[in-house]
């Protein structure tokens, strides 16, 4: 990635997203202070706000987890080749894009070292030794960390040469139990995604080419951003036995023989963030759902005078006071800045609800209360300001909700051949929903004269329809979209 | 390390304390779960016993930072050889010991990259392009992350060629500021250590011939550990302007003109758990201190005919319910195991209190309760339950610090000559008040003669006396010890 300049200015001048979707997510992402580019090629550096909104995903993703039965852990960094080697899908699958470590100090190292692209390898390696009998299944272990894929074109957030993200890794005594799993976290994502972020997301299969290498079946979470391009929003794998076989993790079952163990693993990475910005974002810069947003009201002091300074700081504690600490409040006091200033910053930046007070509001017990998603201005008497705030939250939570359901279901267009489809993506984009024959072919032609790809087999039947390719009647609809 | 053998039996042998203190540290921490070897040499895997540990550490810590107006943030793990290069003790210091990236994919890079041994070069790089202005300091950002360093001996959690831990670097305008930061990081670490972990310091200054490569003051607490070896716990580093005069951070001051800003560094690793262990640890295994216990009561329900299983399983249902949310409580309804290895194992894992409750205790609504510490048992009424647990956790946490506070006090000893000293370290081992010349020669005599160091020059005056080596009358005392 460029060396960003020293001089930048930040906070005020952002592309269009209506005229140029891409940089306007550039400019978002670095002038809402959420990443920066790094001076290692593909790797970004992820600045307190954003990263502060990762802490918050990460707390509520991990409680859910938790409920669930899920044990953090950690697992080495870096894996021997002869390990990632096992599984042979797996090994195919990632070794073009692994950065090797060669040497360890002045030494040559006798075998390289894969810094881990994923952690199958380690753990069902550790779970071999760990597995013994049917008592010790099933093993249900999570771990947040870092992961490093070699890329040559990267984006801020969507696509870099490092990431953080967890990926969880079980082992279970039947197929079915793996099967369970693989599917209950699916749905923990989705949860996640659409009761915290706000996303709402289609569930369901991919296609075997679109599969986690290594894996049986892959079910994923798809989202439909703001540009009518498809994020891949969490993924959850089924192994059935290819990685306990390969790495011979059997165990003594209750019938006194031994028995292959079934694994799972799922993930879901940083690169949400940016399916954050691109489906809730405007003209205007980010806009952060409330139950992970930083800073949840920004309060925007407004004095002329210096005299009225000190009226409107006292004022200011007393509306932080009233608000008390269930909410994340943060007065912006820097004196360089005019408050028009603040409020444009704080609109890119995505602050869900705005407070301005001034001399005046603090004459009359009150402040002007702005909506960050309608930007609709109400004045609110300081006694109520605290059920107002808590109401307002939880309405631009459900509110962004119901906006991008709306705008992925006015962007779910039909066709039934290619044409149709080209029509459609070069004109208003968004999901297609078309039949699928079910071969590798048909899916292959449909990528190669549109770039779009079967982004998911829905759970929930979408209908039947030709396959746009070998013209196949009454096949099962999926969902094909231009994707992240 | 070793592959560990599939078929080890956790949870009861441990080697003997008082006989072989390092082989039952690894049996502690293998027989708890802590962690285990891992295929990758030099590193481990943290179980999830060790890891839910680490974890409440974590918050601790991390809310402390916070309260001092720390922000936490990512920065790449891979750092190119040139920026590390920077500053010219650092790269000295640090490049000995690091893994080497060399290629990404088929590519051959053009510029190695170390996996990152600690984050200052690539920190100070992104800081010299955010800091422009006086108004832009401090900047005060914090990760957790895991750092790489090749070891040729290592020891799990004490020295391992890959480990966890947070890194805080910070930026100020002026020395004084800097240097302050840095002891309020220390004062933070050592509050955290005491208050939290039971663990008594002693804080001060490292000599120059221990800092940390590139500091111009390194700041320690230093813990006694229960073989009599000092181990260093979490340090604090003051770096004057070195980093930032290498890596250009300049920023435009308050008078219009331009100057060098003034940088710090402070960390604390998964090695302080490995203090946790020997310095509260006994016979029996490991003792956890409350606050940070994964698990702060365990119920061992005691059953032997099927129909009291269900009476049990009932009463141990009031029993939890009794004990609130607040406490983390565990049930083990293990039904291939006797309530006596039930109790040995969780000795074993050190946590703090156990619950004993069988059908008699359902009967008369008590249980009995037993210290993890002073192995005392109590019968409690369940009426009293929760109060008594609460009381009791407080209890055991101040008890652990009051004995490690006492062995510390009696394992000090004075010496004059280095005669003494090897008599004490021959014999009781321990810290060794000693004074010191200033000299490095002679801290070089000590540490070749007797494998003590100076750990830490006292801020409170530990006394005068004359240099074991040179004999210079009424030098400075400082704390010697062997370490870890």
């Amino acid at each position: 990635m460029a060396k960003q300049e020293k001089t930048r200015d930040y906070g005020q001048k952002i592309a269009s997203r209506a005229e140029d979707f891409a940089a306007w997510y550039n400019d978002v992402v670095l002038g809402a202070q959420l990443a920066d580019y790094s001076p290692v090629r593909g790797a970004m550096v992820i600045r307190p706000y954003g990263f502060a909104l990762w802490e918050h995903m990460q707390r509520f993703l991990d409680t859910r987890f938790k409920a669930t039965g899920v044990e953090n852990a950690y697992f080495p960094l870096l894996i021997p080749e002869s390990l990632l080697a096992k599984e042979a899908d797996h090994v195919e699958g990632f070794v073009p894009e692994v950065a090797w470590v060669t040497h360890g100090g002045t030494e040559k190292l006798e075998e390289r070292l894969a810094v881990r692209p994923t952690s199958e390898a380690i753990m069902m390696h550790m779970y071999s030794q760990w597995v013994q009998s049917w008592r010790d299944l099933p093993m249900v272990l999570n771990q947040w960390n870092s992961v490093v894929r070699w890329e040559l074109r990267t984006r801020l957030f969507l696509r870099t040469s490092e990431f953080l993200w967890q990926e969880g890794h079980t082992v279970h005594a039947t197929a079915e139990e793996a099967t369970a799993r693989t599917l209950q976290m699916l749905d923990v994502y989705r949860a996640f995604l659409e009761e915290e972020l706000a996303i709402p997301v289609i569930v369901g299969r991919k296609t075997p080419s679109e599969r986690f290498p290594g894996a049986a079946e892959t079910y994923t979470a798809e989202a439909l951003m703001g540009d009518g391009r498809a994020l891949q929003s969490g993924t959850s794998h089924d192994f059935s036995d290819h990685f306990t076989k390969a790495f011979e993790i059997d165990f003594l079952d209750r019938d006194g023989g031994r028995s292959y163990a079934y694994s799972t693993s799922w993930g879901l990475s940083t690169r949400t963030i940016g399916g954050i910005i691109m489906v809730h974002g405007d003209e205007k810069g980010l806009i952060l759902p409330p139950k992970v947003a930083p800073v949840q009201v920004i309060i925007v002091p407004i004095w002329r005078k210096d005299e009225e300074q000190e009226t409107v700081r006292a004022y200011v504690d007393r509306v932080q006071a009233a608000l008390g600490s269930n909410v994340r409040v943060r007065a912006d006091w820097t004196e360089e800045k005019s408050p028009g200033w603040k409020f444009n910053e704080w609109e890119l930046r995505g602050a869900p609800l705005r407070i301005e007070a001034g001399p005046r509001d603090a004459a009359s017990e009150s402040v002007v209360l702005v909506r960050r998603d309608t930007r609709e201005k109400q004045p609110v008497a300081l006694a109520d300001l605290s059920g107002r705030v808590d109401a307002l939250l939880a309405e631009v939570q459900q509110s962004l909700y119901d906006r991008a359901l709306a705008y992925q279901r006015e962007h779910t267009f039909e066709a039934t051949d290619i044409e149709q489809m080209l029509a459609i993506l070069d004109d208003r984009r968004g999901f297609i929903l078309a039949g699928w024959c079910g071969s590798a072919e048909c899916e292959a032609t449909v990528k190669e004269r549109t770039r779009a790809t079967i982004r998911v087999i829905p759970f929930d039947s979408a209908g039947r329809a030709p396959c746009p390719v070998c013209d196949t009647p009454d096949t099962e609809r999926v969902y094909y979209a231009r994707a992240y």
